[in-house]
Formats: structure tokens, C-alpha cells, sequence
């Protein structure tokens, strides 16, 4: 019997039950593990960190795209930066106002990888005709693109040697440069117990660019420390403010049609309502 | 190094590094550890599953105490059982209508260790001129007694063979007994996402027996599986409608004036529209 051991931080870790190897491989970015846990089902590894289980990787998608979908009154075009494995793609197509979605992963083996081992929990998701996959430096798309877009969600790993330039103070920069009038920036912003670094570092240099920002969360089960936080700017919405009063009728409605199996009108009050630990 | 491992389930468990053991020793109940880890601050466990760390105690006892106690129009009377670390006793205290509280534990050997190792944490609570002491088995307390109570909380440990009294149909039976009129009853619910046996249980054997009664949650980042779960019940307030439209002016002063560091008006609302895993 093996065990997968996360070592998020010296003093605690987390450790998963590998009860079948479905995936193992090096990519040119990082190391690929997928398994099968009895009880979390297939669960997917980038070098030392849990990404995904099917167990609860909805609670993860679905709060960080419905969220900003939502407090957004059109979100017609949409980017994505990361997110290689496709779950949070697969949310954002559930908006029946898209029209196109951009995403830009830098680990094009990571995508076919995904495509092939996590078809059951993708549902064709990348092969929506609304999608523009872009294989490629999320830092440099933004610094070079003329689009603009409704809706950016930044979904990298924790900062390390390959995300950290989706981490910088010029990257948000770009981003907000790239937003349309009107748009909404997420990115994940890792836990708030074990990682308070991030949070400072998203204050400094992500919501000093914006009118509005701050953090949500939501508590996704294998990722160990309570609550996982996503740092939110915009220029034109506060999304805190609409969570508390102002969830509109349009906007209910969309809660109401859209299929999900976390989100709710209830659980983006939460979203904001939720205290990180301190 | 060594490390304490908790196995909470047989596909998943935590690890937290011991930096430096306090207390190691067994009672007639159970075995109590007491160790520091560096990020956590002083650790209790018992048998195999972490009590509470200095982290992050206070979020679970702030939330087990102060949802019942400011949801309840006048909380005088509070019987707390089991619960022996002593945490949830400090936090009843903090209310200033209150005149008397009573705790029932089966294990005196345990609350002597935690009065000792743990003083840091719990600043006198013992001592409290306001705290009647019962070392003895709750529910023939429960069985046995005519005082009636405001508020009733139960803080076991998940059902063992020392708990098992406390999770019974007719455990419930006899803590509605000792209810005063407009009273209102709690108790640890333990982990929804990998612990869903004993929602179903709570249902079954302690809502049935009132007229409200449903969850309330908080994330503690140290309890793996995201939130953790309180059950609550009453004949009299409906707490989920109390948290979402009728916060009362007097509630608000009182969660104003009690000196927290988790709770707030805010947390309150959330432990009600946080969803558990499903």
C-alpha cells in the first residue's frame, strides 16, 4: 500500500491512499501523477501538490468561476491562464452569454494528459468550439494580446519556479489592461492558514491596480488548512458588496439555470461571509 | 522528528510534527498527548484524533458557543457536556448574562491535565466562581437531574466506546427534558465530507425531537475535510432563520461586546449558508 504525501508546509502534511496509479510522467514543467483514491476517486498531482480530486474539485471550480461569472451582468468573453487540467473551463461553459473562451495553459502535455485521464469528470470540455487554446506564457499573452476580455481568471499553481510570473506586480498590470469596461479579475490565492503570504502579496500587487478588491472563499475538503482563498479586482464591481445586497434578479436567475453541484445563491453569500482564520 | 498521525479515515490522514512533547499519558478513558508544533502552537489529542490546537481552537469553541448563545434571547443557565480541554467552558463565560454553568465530564483526570498544560489557553476558566464541576457520565446527568438549562451544548468526541451514550435516541430525549422553555440545544457533528454517517445520525435521533433543528458549520484549517459540522436544535427558535433575517438589535450588541477572535456577525451569518460538501 503507497501513500501520496503533501508537504504543503514543514510543520503539517496531508497524505492520500494511491489505491491504483493511473499517470505517472515528467512533462517539460513539471512532474504528472494521476491516481485513484477509494474514497476521493481520481486525484491529480503537479510535482508535490494536490491539484484536483473528483471528490470535490467542484467546490474549487465552481467557486472560482460562478462567482465573478455571476457578479459580472454579461460575460461574453472570458480568459483563462492556467488551469490545465480543464475543470474550471468546463464551469465557464456552462454561461450560456459566453461567446468565446481563451485559455492560455504554458503545458500543452499537462492538457492532452487531462484530455485523456480526466475525460469522466471533463465532459468534453475542450473540445467546445467557444474555445481558443493557447499553448503557451500566460505573462507574455497578456503583454502582447490586443482582446479584451469580460472576465480574466488567473488559476496557477502556488508561486514557484513556474507560476511566479503570474505572481508580479507588472503581471497584474497586464491584466487589468486586457480587461474590458467593466471586468472582473480572480486568481487563487492559496490557503489563508498555512500561506499568508499570498494574501499579503495579492493586497500589494494584484488589488493596488483596481477601485475594488479583496478575497473570497470557499473550504474545499482535500485542501488541508480550512479555508482556500480568491483574491477578486475590479475597476467596476464590488463583488462584496453585490454578494451582500445586491445579487440581482438577472443574476438570480443565472444562479438558478445554471447546472452545478456546490454553487448556489447561498454559497456565494458564503463566499464573502466567511472569515479567514486569524 | 516525530510526528503524530492522525487517521480520521483509512484513504486519507494528517501528520503533525511534534517539536516538543508536554504530557504523554493514560487516564481510566482514554490516552492524552499533549505536544507543541511550531506552527500550531500546543496540540491535544486524544487517542488518535487532534482536540484542538492553539491555532485555531478558538474558531471551533467561538462557533459552538456563540451561534446558540446569541441566537437564545436571554442564555442564563448553560450545561455543557463533556468538552473537558476546557475551551468551550472559557467561551460560555464570556457572556455576561449568564449566572451559572455546568459542566458534566467523564474524565477528571483529563480536565487536571488540560488545567495544567493548557492554562495559557483557557485563562482561569476553571476557577470561575460561576462553574459548577461534575465529574461523571452525561447523560445519567441528563437521566438523574431536574435543572432545566437555556443552553445545552455537546462537545464529544466523534462516537467511540466512551461517547457512544452521548449519540443516542434517547440521549436527545433526555437533554430535551432538561430544557427550559425557549431553549435551544447544540453538538459537535463532526466532518460532512469524510464523516457523513453521523449527519444521517443527527437527523434521525436528535432533530426528530424538536420542532427546528438542522447544521451550522465552520472551516477549522487543523480538522481535515474542510468544514466541520454543529448540530443544533430548539421548540422555540428557528436558528437558521434567526442568522439569515432576524439578527436582533440586542443579538448585535451582544456580539458586539464579546471579546472574540473568530466570531462576529459576520461568521455567524456564514455558518449558516455554508454549504457542506455534496
Amino acid at each position: 500500500m503507497s501513500w501520496f504525501e503533501e508537504a504543503i508546509h514543514p510543520e503539517i502534511r496531508q497524505s492520500i491512499r494511491i489505491d491504483r496509479v493511473i499517470f505517472e510522467g515528467q512533462t517539460d514543467f513539471q512532474n504528472v501523477s494521476i491516481f485513484d483514491n477509494n474514497l476521493l476517486g481520481r486525484v491529480l498531482v503537479l510535482d508535490d501538490a494536490v491539484q484536483i480530486t473528483e471528490f470535490d474539485e467542484h467546490i474549487y471550480s465552481e467557486s472560482m468561476v460562478h462567482v465573478p461569472m455571476v457578479s459580472h451582468p454579461a460575460p461574453k468573453r472570458v480568459l483563462i491562464i492556467g488551469a490545465g487540467d480543464g475543470t474550471v473551463l468546463r464551469e465557464v461553459l456552462k454561461h450560456e452569454a459566453l461567446t468565446q473562451v481563451t485559455m492560455v495553459e504554458i503545458d500543452g502535455a499537462l492538457v492532452k494528459i487531462c484530455h485523456e485521464h480526466l475525460s469522466d469528470i471533463l465532459h468534453g470540455a475542450f473540445d467546445d468550439p467557444r474555445l481558443n487554446l493557447i499553448i503557451g506564457d500566460g505573462a507574455k499573452y497578456l503583454r502582447e494580446s490586443d482582446q479584451e476580455f469580460d472576465v480574466i481568471i488567473i488559476d496557477s499553481t502556488d508561486p514557484d519556479d513556474n507560476s511566479t510570473a503570474l505572481f508580479t506586480n507588472a503581471f497584474y498590470g497586464y491584466a487589468k489592461a486586457r480587461l474590458a469596461k467593466g471586468g472582473i479579475i480572480v486568481a487563487q490565492a492559496g490557503c489563508p492558514a498555512y500561506q499568508p503570504s499570498i494574501r499579503t502579496h495579492m493586497n500589494e500587487r494584484m488589488h493596488a491596480h483596481f477601485t475594488f478588491g479583496g478575497f473570497y472563499h470557499a473550504a474545499v475538503p482535500t485542501y488541508i488548512g480550512g479555508l482556500h482563498a480568491f483574491s477578486w479586482a475590479s475597476d467596476a464591481h464590488d463583488l462584496n458588496d453585490i454578494a451582500e445586497t445586491n445579487l440581482k434578479t438577472s443574476n438570480k436567475n443565472m444562479t438558478q439555470n445554471l447546472s452545478t453541484r456546490y454553487y448556489t445563491e447561498r454559497s456565494h453569500k458564503a463566499a464573502f461571509y466567511m472569515e479567514a482564520c486569524r
